[in-house]
């Protein structure tokens, strides 16, 4: 294996771009590019004394995998290198010296591997100490690069109040209401039960709970150190819980599981489907989503060491079959045309509406949805990474069977929904799978290798005997064999004679399975091991991920139309999702599923939609945000658009 | 039995104020006094087609007695006797001609009885015809006279909608939005639960069910027709609950039981202590509190031949304490000093929060209190009794263990309340009891009858064998006893000599029982009858009497002042409750329970609490009047006033 694959190329784009961008000094020799990292095309960052690893995409800055994973890293610009708080030193491996390093540190701790957390570009493993927080942080960053400034809707106040007499009989409501006077409490029935007793119990000194204006509940003494929330990203393969510290705005622990609803089916279509079929369906439905998210809660707060009680807000974020399901609705109406949701947004729910045990009164905020099939999550996703906020002409896209795509030319921004399919979740795809152990995720083909085994360089998820190939490396092979010329412009092998003459190192994998079908083989256990039991990609393979990609490309080469924007003038292409995330930018420019962009305009986003969850607990004003962004939005319906099959035959080709 | 006792002398004094007011012609001769009735101090009216009877005290008007009893009476102007639509005809027994009759009716008719039913004031025994509603009421009279327009929180609008498209993919709930301009319409989970299929299964037409902005459900087809709600007067001993139809504004069914937590106590008093002895007692009154407005709903329901599920709001007068056990919160700060609340007022609620099945998302209010002892009942009755929009001197007074007090002099209202103690429920009262069958409730006595059993007339509840002696029987016997001369203005009974000397025919009754104690006899079974097994007043239960009265004339005395205003400028007294309403005025005048003033001004209120809940239900406007009520009313605390034992003393004689 050599350093042509894996993160190699994309790393020099990044370390180009920054140079662009003035961040980085002329490397010293040997600190770019030693080290990088061969495998999987992640990098793994080890942080002190947390004694966590985490896997991150290349490229992304330290201080943002550490903030994702709920790592706590003192700032207060929120990684835009300007606060110079962010202190880390490298235990293990290296990182280039910026300007912001050398007016931080001295010479010395430069030598010791001090560096500013924001400007470590994670392109191979590294080993970090993170120093203990000494500022309590005013604001958190979430999502892609977004500062939040600290403002919970979740708020508590300690007041001690002086006892009632007959000459100053106020009631238990009105005398807390004189003692906090810079917030509105509205009382909740419950809380109003528990506060006569808690307040005598307490000798009047008690500390309010207050949500949104609404007092939740009244606490005996002082208790405004405890304060937290869960963000759930509630996805119809994986659910995501993250439970914050509001009082610091970090995350204090992270869980994930499948969501349980998996059973009825692995996308929305057929869980709606089971619906239809069966009357029982959405109830049980809407119980295994509420036993996901109760497991979650109960599994982040253990491990936080957070007893439930103190969880007094939550937020979730998923699309609009699974909002649906969630609260009992009935989704048939998203599920066939024309598309119809109950509703765009939800009234204020409680925790309990969800099957969730944290406090009994706590509030849920569930993201509102812009279509059937821009849902909830997209909204979060455009909140994190600040589709409304930025003045650059940005292209938001969530890559899966249902895919999202928003695009913003800084003024205004649409939004629709293109219908991938299950090719890039590893569905009707031949060796298909998930993204789990033993995955082909990354994919590097050498034309001029010395010999056949170098020729393919494969990136196996856990490092196993590879099983099969996951979204990612069926976008990576494909790009790959139409880089070598295996594949032509138009999807087909070429003609074996042309690949024994073209491409002979390669050529021998060509073959054909079955009856006939023509396969190109990635991986096989023995020589001997015969082409139908080998990991390989098939030609329909490559129509399955031709449909989907031109699915996607007509729906954002629509939206630019809508704008106005050319192509080329898109100043970054955000890739969502937890599938997009992991997508290989080279590959995707090459097959076109994005833009034919420099490859540094191509962002991987994250979890975009647990970010935008995180950021509505954190400020209440973001909660606003995304509110606003149903007025700010237009969605656009490509079913309705009577050219669009035409323009979807036009993008089955891949860019030349 | 002669005229001379029962309502006669009150009557009189109606008929002269109506005749100074100008509603009366002077009466034909025999149509005044003839039929006065005699026995229980009250009369009792027929209405047909209806065939209901009702018993109401002598003055009140045929029209508020029949709206008070839910017979509907049309009426466009709420008995002032201006739109002249209340047509009734007297089938039994007689009434004064007025101007506004001979505008009405011709010669005929006035001569086959018809009349108009606001100015028809029930003095005797009637027989009444009631023909059939012509008008919808747009406005209904509750209360004191008080004319509600109709417009309830509860709205219904049947819409027909366009089907969704591709080009119209509104959700279903913007598309009901756009149908129904004049509402605003915030979901709740359950109709947004139950809308994309009531919607579909009914072809997009459906009835939207709106209470104060909150869309709480969606029904297939057209049912503006149906729309309810319940009124609650949720007494300490007695709870009431009348069904209210909002199309038009009428009462359908009332029924009323006792509280099903009498076990635990009659008053609040013993109620709250119980809470304080057995942590299990809280959630059992609450129970049991629950289960008496459950039972009463399902009755009402029963009788008025509507659906649980069409009642869509309910609305509660209660004290402080029965609030407060209703909902759960501990009651202990409000029983003892310094007597506080937990909240004046609460938040939105739901029926089923007070244990109903009704609609599962109807609406509960519960109306706010000035006080620990000037609870939502008195709100209730304050806006029932208009005391905020009347430009009148009015004293507004809620006999009973605990009276409530409340002053406008059309300007400013203060309240207080005063601990009179129990005996005007006969607690305390050797020979008392509740106003139920065989309790005194009227007493007349006649020093210079022939013989000694016209020399005392008594009115039976039942018309039974008297057992014993409630509240208005108290207040008469020992006012007649005052004005006879057997008791001296200091409440001692005078000594026989005296008695003897100057009411021969009623001494013979003063005797003793027990150890000495003075008594007069009311009733005994046989002239052999012991005094001890009697019905008998003694000289405690006159201290009883003075003590109670004592503490709610100190209260109304103290009012008079805060305000500045002299007894004799009240221009009303209004005498609530279940126990004020029976209250013979002259009585009252005499034993100095109320100023001294012309009977005429002394009115009984009738369940001004209920009234007042049916009046929020009909009308959310007026549930902002008993809000704002919070504010303009001053609540002034008697227990802390240094003088006020030293008022209390001056207090205790009867006026002379």
């Amino acid at each position: 294996m050599t350093g042509e694959r894996g993160p190699g190329a994309p790393f020099e784009d990044v370390v180009d771009g920054m140079r662009r961008e003035g961040l980085l000094e002329p490397p010293p020799s040997g600190a770019v590019g030693e080290e990088v990292h061969e495998g999987t095309g992640r990098v793994q960052l080890t942080f002190t004394p947390a004694n966590r690893s985490v896997r991150v995409p290349p490229g992304v800055s330290v201080f943002d995998a550490a903030s994702w994973n709920g790592i706590a890293i003192d700032s207060t610009c929120g990684g835009h290198g300007t606060c110079r708080k962010c202190l880390v030193r490298l235990t293990a491996g290296s990182a280039p010296v910026t300007r912001h390093d050398r007016r931080t540190f001295s010479e010395d701790q430069i030598g010791d591997g001090w560096r500013l957390a924001c400007l470590v570009k994670a392109t191979h493993d590294l080993g970090l100490e993170v120093p203990p927080l000494v500022t309590r942080p005013k604001a958190s960053t979430v999502g892609v690069g977004r500062q939040v400034i600290l403002r919970p809707g979740v708020q508590k106040r300690y007041v001690e109040l002086t006892e009632p007499t007959l000459a100053d009989q106020r009631t238990d409501l009105v005398r807390l209401r004189d003692a906090i006077e810079d917030l509105t409490l509205n009382p909740d029935l419950h809380a109003l039960r528990r506060l006569p007793n808690v307040l005598r119990q307490s000798d009047f000194k008690v500390t309010a709970v207050v949500v949104d204006e609404v007092l939740i509940d009244i606490e005996p003494g002082d208790t405004t150190g405890r304060r937290h929330a869960i963000a759930f990203d509630l996805g119809t393969t994986t659910v995501v819980a993250t439970l914050l510290d509001l009082e610091t705005g970090t995350p204090v622990a992270v869980a994930s599981m499948l969501n349980k609803q998996q059973p009825f089916g692995g996308d929305v279509i057929t869980r709606i489907s089971a619906t239809m079929m069966d009357p029982e369906a959405l109830g049980r439905l809407t119980e295994l989503a509420h036993q996901t998210l109760a497991e979650l809660a109960h599994e982040v707060c253990d491990e936080g060491g957070v007893a439930p009680e103190e969880v007094y807000e939550v937020a979730l974020a998923g699309n609009a079959t699974m909002t649906a399901l969630l609260l009992g609705v009935d989704p048939e109406p998203i599920g066939v045309a024309p598309f119809i949701q109950v509703s765009a947004d939800w009234p204020v729910l409680l925790a309990t509406d969800l099957g969730l045990a944290v406090h009994p009164r706590a509030r849920a905020t569930i993201f509102p949805a812009l279509g059937a099939y821009v849902g909830g999550d997209i909204v979060a996703g455009m909140l994190a990474s600040g589709l409304d906020r930025d003045k650059r002409v940005r292209l938001f896209i969530d890559v899966g069977t249902n895919c999202e795509i928003a695009l913003s030319d800084g003024e205004r921004i649409v939004t629709t929904a293109a219908p991938a399919g299950p090719a890039f979740e590893g569905g009707a795809i031949r060796c298909g799978m998930r993204a789990a152990d033993g995955a082909i995720e990354v994919i590097k083909l050498d034309a001029s290798a010395e010999d056949d085994d170098a020729a393919v360089t494969l990136g196996v998820i856990g490092d196993v005997e590879p099983r099969g190939l996951c979204g990612s490396g069926l976008v990576d092979a494909v790009s790959e064999l139409v880089r070598v010329g295996l594949l032509d412009a138009s999807g087909r092998f070429v003609p074996e004679e042309d690949a024994a003459r073209d491409v002979p190192r390669l050529a021998t994998r060509l073959t054909t399975v079955g009856a006939g079908e023509r396969v190109f083989i990635l991986y096989r256990a023995t020589p001997d091991t015969p082409a139908s039991e080998s990991v390989y990609l098939s030609q329909r393979d490559v129509r399955e991920l031709q449909f989907a990609k031109a699915a996607i490309s007509t729906g954002w080469t629509l939206m630019l139309e809508e704008l106005g924007v050319e192509p080329r003038d898109v100043q970054q292409v955000l890739l969502a999702g937890s599938f997009g995330s992991y997508l290989s930018p080279a590959s995707a420019v090459r097959i076109g599923l994005v833009p034919k962009l420099p490859v540094l305009r191509i962002v991987s986003a994250g979890n975009v939609a647990g970010e935008g969850a995180k950021m509505v607990l954190l400020s209440a004003r973001e909660r606003a945000g995304a509110d606003a962004l149903l007025e700010e939005v237009r969605y656009v319906e490509l079913s309705d658009r009577p050219d669009f099959n035409d323009r979807f035959v036009d993008q089955l080709a891949f860019p030349v």
